[in-house]
């Protein structure tokens, strides 16, 4: 195994759709046998938007880590946390807050796009859509902005740069729209060098993972606000019918008119799970197959890693003891780890 | 002993003068007879204004608690611990950021007026002294002040909040100035037991101490940005010089001649150390003692607490294992109590 180390966290915000799997963790899945990875339930991040709505927290980090563990995730190959379990991540987070200047948060983009995110939910149609993100906060009242920007919120940025550079990551998984977010993480680390005169923290690189594309049922993007996801872990029947329900290209009126595949909603997932896909898009073509074969193919090419998965959450669910004991572990290895770079850092400020 | 808790801290800015020492040390040698009290040693507080310059930031954490010991604090009485030593403080801090709104932060008073504070030093002269704090900070580019604020400047309240919501303190011992402070510690306690439905946080309430006068050696205030300090552990010889040469009244040209020991500096130190210091405001109005005469008695009440500071602080130096060893049971004592709280909360949170 590479000794090179990736660091990644999900936030535990309930189920988790197949958009979000073949976006993370599914690429988590390869990159346990090849790196040092540190894979954690962000519950200290859902704070961050959330912390109003906890009443599934406790529910969300167990059943986000029994999808990973289901999925393939093995914690004898890479070290599997909660956050909030590794107490030095607090600890780093403070005092990172203390050298990261105010203006590079107030500054950052994402911190006022999300500022307009939550604030549509809260007051749903006060905001029109045609106005830039700046636009829409300026309409806030600085009442509305503090009720719903906590000072954590701010900081996520600080949080998510501790989470990296307490375990020295050499890479970090993102998608191409993310790569600001290392910026900051990379800028931290070079002003605590800088500033204590020391290599203490590593700035860590993007790891540009590929990311095939997910459409929703619909063709849009697959998304909890459209209604058009499948989640991991769809229930078999369910399953069927929403596959069975999947846009099509619209000018194929008959079973036997040829048509296009691209743009078919349903050929996105035989792209993802049917293994002879480049056949079946000449059938597509030339009107071989009509769409209701098509779609009965492609849920019994799915249904064998539904039924895989299901298994094993199940069996999961059943085994709480299991999954405290890996959790344990889980927290004991990154403890170890986030300990060492923390000793180090109080050493470079001269904590007593 | 009353079970009632005390909590406070003090930031290790090196040594530290009668000002400092009547405004707070001096109350806690009796609170620490009647109270349940937590007295630390505010190092993270330090980083969140002067993270740049930590050269002497184990020396002066050091330093402050051999002041402590040798002024008469008993770690058998009270507990003595390092604010860093206690990790459960970041745990809490990190927490209690995502249910602080920033509005509370940035319309803080004290927080612009320390930004201006903190950018006089750097920049001395650039500012007229003749504006508001918000007209000074409204002539600061956005970078020079992201220059001079970090993240956790801002967010110093909350860092304060959790190091009194962390004992459950019932009192706060605060400066008439200081109560907005201990505000926002009500607010947060209050917004996290509304937010979570429960009664963990306690709002604490303000101890309005006694406070003596101490003027400097000139009758200003006394500050070591004036010059005009008398140090706690000032070496007796630099002590009788300082006592020498404070100001007296200046209508008193010759010794015989009778004056006004109110605005006279001696007096004011003569309140602080003398027991007869009424017989002496008498002698002084009737012109029966000269100003020379008058200081040289001074001298000799001040010396023998100067004398016996001295001499427990070089036996305190010798003793670093002694000093350890306070400070490791101060902090075991201090991670118990704010343990228990951290599992109330991180339970009211639903953090798994």
């Amino acid at each position: 195994m590479d000794s090179k180390i990736i660091v990644s966290g999900m936030r535990p915000t309930g189920k988790i759709h197949l958009g979000n799997f073949f976006g993370a963790l599914n690429n988590w899945l390869n990159l346990q046998n090849t790196h040092n990875c540190y894979f954690f339930v962000a519950d200290l991040h859902a704070l961050t938007t959330a912390s109003d709505a906890t009443e599934n927290l406790t529910q969300n980090t167990l059943d986000m880590v029994v999808t990973w563990l289901a999925s393939g995730l093995n914690p004898e190959k890479c070290t599997i946390f909660v956050q909030s379990h590794v107490p030095e991540v607090s600890e780093l987070n403070t005092l990172l807050a203390m050298i990261t200047p105010l203006g590079w948060l107030l500054r950052n983009p994402t911190y006022k796009e999300q500022l307009v995110e939550i604030f549509k939910k809260k007051y749903a149609g006060r905001l029109g859509d045609d106005k830039t993100a700046a636009e829409k906060l300026s309409m806030l009242t600085e009442k509305e902005l503090s009720e719903i920007a906590s000072f954590g919120f701010l900081g996520y940025p600080v949080l998510m740069a501790t989470d990296i550079l307490i375990h020295k990551a050499t890479y970090v998984p993102v998608g191409q729209d993310q790569s600001a977010h290392l910026e900051i993480t990379r800028e931290i680390a070079r002003r605590f060098n800088e500033q204590f005169n020391t290599d203490v923290l590593v700035e860590p690189k993007a790891l540009f993972t590929k990311v095939p594309k997910v459409t929703g049922l619909d063709g849009r993007k697959m998304s909890k606000s459209y209604g058009n996801t499948i989640e991991v872990g769809e229930d078999i029947e369910v399953l069927r019918k929403k596959v069975m329900s999947m846009f099509t290209d619209p000018n194929k009126k008959r079973a036997a008119d040829p048509a296009n595949p691209e743009g078919c909603t349903v050929f996105t997932f035989h792209k993802l799970y049917n293994p002879g896909f480049e056949k079946r898009c000449q059938e597509c073509r030339t009107g071989a197959l009509g769409c209701v074969a098509c779609k009965k193919e492609l849920f019994e090419y799915m249904r064998p890693s539904f039924e895989d998965f299901n298994a094993k959450k199940q069996e999961l669910l059943k085994n709480k003891t299991y999954l405290d004991k890996i959790l344990k572990e889980g927290a004991e290895k990154a403890r170890a780890s986030a300990a060492k770079t923390l000793a180090e850092v109080k050493k470079a400020i001269r904590i007593y």
